[in-house]
């Protein structure tokens, strides 16, 4: 039998916390016997939140943490200085090696720091991607990096390509995932400056299954499993993916309350959109991972709800028992 | 009255030409007489698909070109040896002054090319920047530059700002257009080196109505009437838009599908959706204009049908009669 992952959660990071960070955990708790969840943040909130649910308290722990970082605070000075603050305490479970993981719906941008100054880069790993799930029309790609570093290398491009695939295929079980290059043409020449010299070190990496570039309009079709860019790009592909389903999605519920007709059509559909909407939100699938540190960060939007605070706990199992960390240092080092 | 405006139509262009081409220019002239249109194409070939047609005879001539530019061809030789294409005949239409604009749903590459050496660029512009105009659940956005120019220069992203801003005030009609550098944060000092360099540029630019960042999630929500970019994040911005809506589309019709209860309902709401996506199509709204060059160029989607050609044939109308090529040439000449 494998043994408990044990994953901390920062109670207190998030649009919807502690309520729905909470309302996850228990969840998760409860679906999985194979997880341990770490609730970090003030004691006295999670308790009386905690109230409402039944669950196995061996696996459930309450850890005080009294400060909090919040969403607007500079992140290295937030890290540096809010040493009791729940994210921070989250951190060092993970350093320490008590926690195999964390999740945390607060501050991208002090999740970031913080994974790298305190949970520490896998040696030889350049840059830690964040890599998000993004829903697709046939299942779910990993899109890396969308962190906050932009202007990335060649060299860390292709670390992203190794990771990432090793990602894809022990925690999402996608076998020898396609990478793609996100490109603005499918030809080799194509793109700019970045991705001309990122595509023949691609092409030439025997450990990942590189299939070329693709296109923007093919990333939402499922043209590849693991898709390549640099953070810039990598945001704009996320938040134009969410903007216009969001958009799209609005704008077709308020289409349909315009006649009498399509509102009668608008209930009997109801349920089969609710499915196929449900199918393609970036929320669905758990958070992004920030890959390449010593231990499992993983970030979740900050207006995640149980749902994903719940599949982001979930997606910490696979990561331990596949020993994804052991995996990523092997290719990485492999390499220098 | 206004005097007639010319425009040369590539009638061999495009996944669906002649066909289409045709029937949305004799649409165009049938629609407005302020405008003559010239096919330019294999004459036999247009004028029997002519034939299926009633006109007025005086606003639409056939202009004989007998050869064709392929969508694989490489662009700079197509344009240099294919001299008697239907594309650079109607270049040449436009450089002597016969014509006042072309629309071509033909190889983008060669319109970028042939628009740039051909018809010129005005003195003082850098770099002609292609706008496709796309929609936003409020409206519609010009979004600059989804070129074939990678890596921009700040100063040239200023002047698509300003060219963006005539074009979306004086032929699209939106007063005081508000622009949007297209970033991965809203504050200042977010982004790339190219965006944290283009800012301060915008800012203090008292031509354009500067409004900051815009995150790729505000775009389809109408944050910003301009949207400036380099060529490679445009090209994802439009592919995204582009994919993402058909991808989602499939995914609901499918979704409505699977149950009766759900057939039922689809067929009472299709007339809402319909309209509802027709206003949310790329196809809707004309072509992208090349901007900055001695004359206007407007480039179609590859697949467009006969609804596109008339509407990118009809924004020629306002491009002629507002003078844009004066403005735009001013305006760059004021600040060199």
């Amino acid at each position: 039998m494998s043994e408990i992952v044990n994953v901390a959660v920062d109670a207190m990071g998030g649009d919807n916390a502690p309520d729905e960070v909470v309302k996850g955990a228990v969840e998760a708790v409860c679906e999985d016997k194979r997880v341990k969840v770490f609730l970090v943040g003030r004691e006295d909130v999670i308790r009386k939140t905690l109230k409402d649910y039944t669950y196995d308290a061996d696996r459930l722990e309450v850890v005080h943490a009294p400060e909090v970082i919040e969403t607007g605070e500079p992140p290295v000075k937030a890290i540096l200085t809010k040493k009791d603050s729940s994210l921070v305490k989250c951190m060092n479970m993970v350093k320490e090696g008590s926690c195999d993981a964390l999740v945390s719906a607060g501050s991208t941008g002090a999740v970031l720091v913080g994974g790298q100054v305190i949970v520490g880069r896998i040696k030889g790993v350049e840059r830690p991607p964040l890599a998000p799930i993004i829903p697709n029309v046939k299942g779910v790609s990993l899109l890396l990096d969308c962190g906050a570093n932009v202007d990335a290398k060649p060299s860390q491009l292709l670390q992203f390509a190794k990771m990432g695939s090793i990602y894809m295929e022990s925690v999402i079980g996608v076998k020898n995932p396609r990478v793609g290059l996100v490109n603005i043409g499918v030809e080799e020449e194509k793109g700019n400056a970045l991705t001309k010299e990122t595509y023949p070190l691609l092409k030439n990496c025997p450990e990942i299954n590189f299939i070329g570039n693709v296109e923007a309009r093919d990333i939402p079709l499922g043209g590849a499993d693991v898709l390549v860019c640099e953070a810039f790009s990598g945001n704009i592909v996320l938040k134009m993916l969410e903007g216009v389903s969001s958009a799209l999605i609005g704008r077709i519920k308020a289409g349909m309350m315009g006649s009498l007709r399509s509102k009668i059509g608008a209930l009997l559909v109801k349920p089969a959109l609710k499915s196929t909407l449900k199918d393609f939100s970036t929320e669905e699938y758990g958070g992004a991972p920030l890959l390449g540190l010593n231990g499992l960060v993983v970030k979740t939007h900050g207006s995640s709800k149980a749902i994903e605070i719940k599949h982001s706990i979930l997606q910490c199992i696979a990561f331990k028992e596949q020993d994804i960390s052991r995996k990523i240092r092997e290719q990485i080092v492999l390499e220098d």
